[in-house]
């Protein structure tokens, strides 16, 4: 696999460099010679977390999403710092946005949102032994998430109604199913 | 749930308006009264489609993917169009690229990609009653793409060899799991 099809970078013009995320757009080179256009999203990486509780409860986070408009009750994830380890940014994370604290944390796979468009990938972690702290949340200033921890039928019910509606979450919510515990 | 934690849009500024996704960025004004910014990329939306032949085997297509600079191995997957039902679509992009038609056609569950960031949805579909077309693959002038059948067993190989590296993927093999057929 590897390079197959691959896409010759001609030239690179860079249209927004953002907080969060960057735009680019690259002429490129297609297998069969001719020129095409690809608009690229630069994203950091980010991680999230499968957080079980003994009592076989999921941790999830409810939070306004501009980009829909809504909000919508996903598990709790964050951007990788630079420089910072996956493991210890799904670590933060968890502590920051849940108030939770894991003794077991596992990382089970990685994937890529949106190869499409966007270079993001998500580290999915699956974190257990969660023992509350004594300071609660630690949130970003423009954070507001309320955390809500609910059974595996409840979390069917959810993705039915469309509370849950983010890709990570749905997979979170199969492998849970997947791997019951 | 709904509207918890609103973000009011106070303005907008559009940053880019590209073929496939556009960019603005919007100020808005937090539960707390204090402001901050969004990025925000537009998509038409997606579907994907899981597609079982009768003995067993999953579609795939192998394609390259400028934002990963890499080729990946993926379900079949499309664009909305205008006014096109999703249903349609997820036809229209089983039969162009992998030159199979199907009987059955079920929708599954939606879900955003990256709603950090991004309005993606993609609509997710399950194919069966799989029938080769005269006309094999009609694809895109752009899109270089080959066709490749898995077992379930290759498909979790797969995903440990990260040749399977997106999320509608990796959520299509865990769907397939739990419903075996």
């Amino acid at each position: 696999m590897g390079n197959k099809f691959e896409e010759v970078t001609v030239t690179t013009t860079k249209i927004h460099e953002g907080r969060v995320i960057s735009l680019q757009v690259d002429d490129v080179r297609l297998p069969n010679g001719k020129q095409s256009k690809r608009e690229l999203v630069k994203h950091p990486g980010a991680v999230a977390i499968i957080a079980i509780t003994d009592d076989h409860r999921l941790l999830t986070v409810e939070q306004y999403r501009k980009a829909l408009e809504r909000s919508i009750l996903e598990i709790p994830a964050g951007k990788i710092e630079k420089g910072e380890e996956p493991k210890d940014t799904a670590l933060r994370e968890l502590e920051e946005e849940t108030g939770y604290t894991a003794s077991n944390l596992h990382f089970i796979q990685r994937f890529a949102t949106s190869p499409g468009f966007a270079d993001e990938i998500i580290y999915m972690y699956v974190a257990q032994g969660l023992k509350k702290l004594a300071t609660e949340q630690t949130l970003d200033e423009d954070e507001f998430v309320e955390v809500r921890e609910i059974t595996l039928r409840e979390a069917e019910e959810l993705i039915e109604s469309e509370e849950i509606f983010d890709a990570k979450t749905a997979f979170a919510i199969q492998w849970w199913r997947l791997h019951q515990f």
